[in-house]
């Protein structure tokens, strides 16, 4: 495998089509204004970016019980589980502070929606990608080769660590399902972005200040 | 109230008694050797600094289920929480991973006990001075006063995203019990001691490579 020159690097991902969750009923009235393109439909709910796939729509309504047209973390929670695919409370968090629009932390609309499940199914296709024995968990040197392959060098001895909450202290190996490997796909990709915005010469290195430093990382912690 | 001069600072605590739990008996045989002060006991149990109060060996060996001598999270919750305060999971393992010993990060032994036991007393006192009507909580202002007043010198808008995981949505002034401010003051001391690393000239900026922001970090995403 050939690893990227540089220390890290965003990779510009091709969107793929997301997975889809089951028991997704379809009979719901579409209240969205697919059709309206703009940031408030005509029915006064926020509405989706052009293009969407109408799955997507399907879920987001699917799980927007108030029909408020946002949905908080257990929405999304709903919205992203699936039979063969749960995600922690503690992943659906970080999702939600990734995505999330700055002007509601709470909840997400369709846009930040959308956003977000383009992402998923474009992990979910790297997962598999190094998932080579179709195990469904993928190891430290594949997660690894997973990051890099996406251009994230992450040092060996950092991974260790992010990799050791999973442990469960039995000595087995350490091994990630999929909603373990987004979670730690997440905080690589959160704080390389919050790191870059710093380094806008991609010198590898930054100079912060105590303030900023605090700045960037604790929204992380109370995510 | 006087701020202190500089950007941040380390406070130098004096050692005040420590709350003492209650429900802790007192008849379990007391295996530790108090009165050998290195690091393993003549029984082979690791034991306690020299002058540890009686009150924290009896603590820690009323929670010490299997005699091993050492606690993990949910020891450590128990021996900490007492019907008047109690510690959420979230702040004990962040008080775990501040206080480990670097070759056992799931399970602390007695001097790391001692020395956890004894900062949780110290932030009793502060919590307890900054509640100025004792009402159990302190709010956002306080809490600011309360870490300025042990040298931690946080930006407004630093508190607002640190105390925004307490904010019930109701729109009410966000206050913290005793639980969330040991939560938000780990945070604030953790991350002050790791910038402190890499700025021993307290000059108040930090130059940190993508490696090492990353190593010093995540520790506290997993914790």
């Amino acid at each position: 495998m050939t690893h990227p020159s540089q220390s890290y690097s965003y990779a510009s991902f091709s969107p793929s089509a997301p997975p889809m969750p089951e028991s997704l009923g379809t009979s719901r009235p579409n209240y969205y204004n697919q059709t309206n393109y703009g940031s408030v439909s005509s029915h006064g709910y926020p509405s989706f970016p052009p293009g969407t796939h109408p799955d997507i729509i399907r879920t987001f309504q699917a799980v927007d019980n108030d029909r408020s047209g946002f949905i908080d973390e257990t929405e999304l929670q709903r919205a992203l589980s699936s039979h063969y695919q749960r995600f922690s409370l503690r992943t659906i968090r970080l999702l939600m502070f990734l995505f999330k629009n700055p002007n509601d932390s709470l909840r997400i609309g369709p846009k930040e929606f959308a956003a977000l499940w383009s992402c998923i199914g474009q992990w979910r296709g790297i997962f598999e990608r190094f998932d080579r024995d179709r195990s469904g968990k993928i190891d430290a040197l594949e997660l690894r080769d997973a990051l890099y392959s996406i251009g994230f060098a992450v040092p060996a001895s950092v991974l260790q660590v992010l990799i050791s909450r999973y442990d469960d202290g039995t000595g087995r190996r350490v091994e990630l399902n999929f909603d373990s490997f987004v979670e730690c796909g997440m905080i690589v990709k959160g704080l390389t972005e919050k790191f870059k915005e710093k380094d806008t010469r991609y010198t590898g290195s930054a100079t912060l200040t105590y303030d900023t430093f605090l700045t960037m990382i604790i929204p992380f912690l109370v995510a």
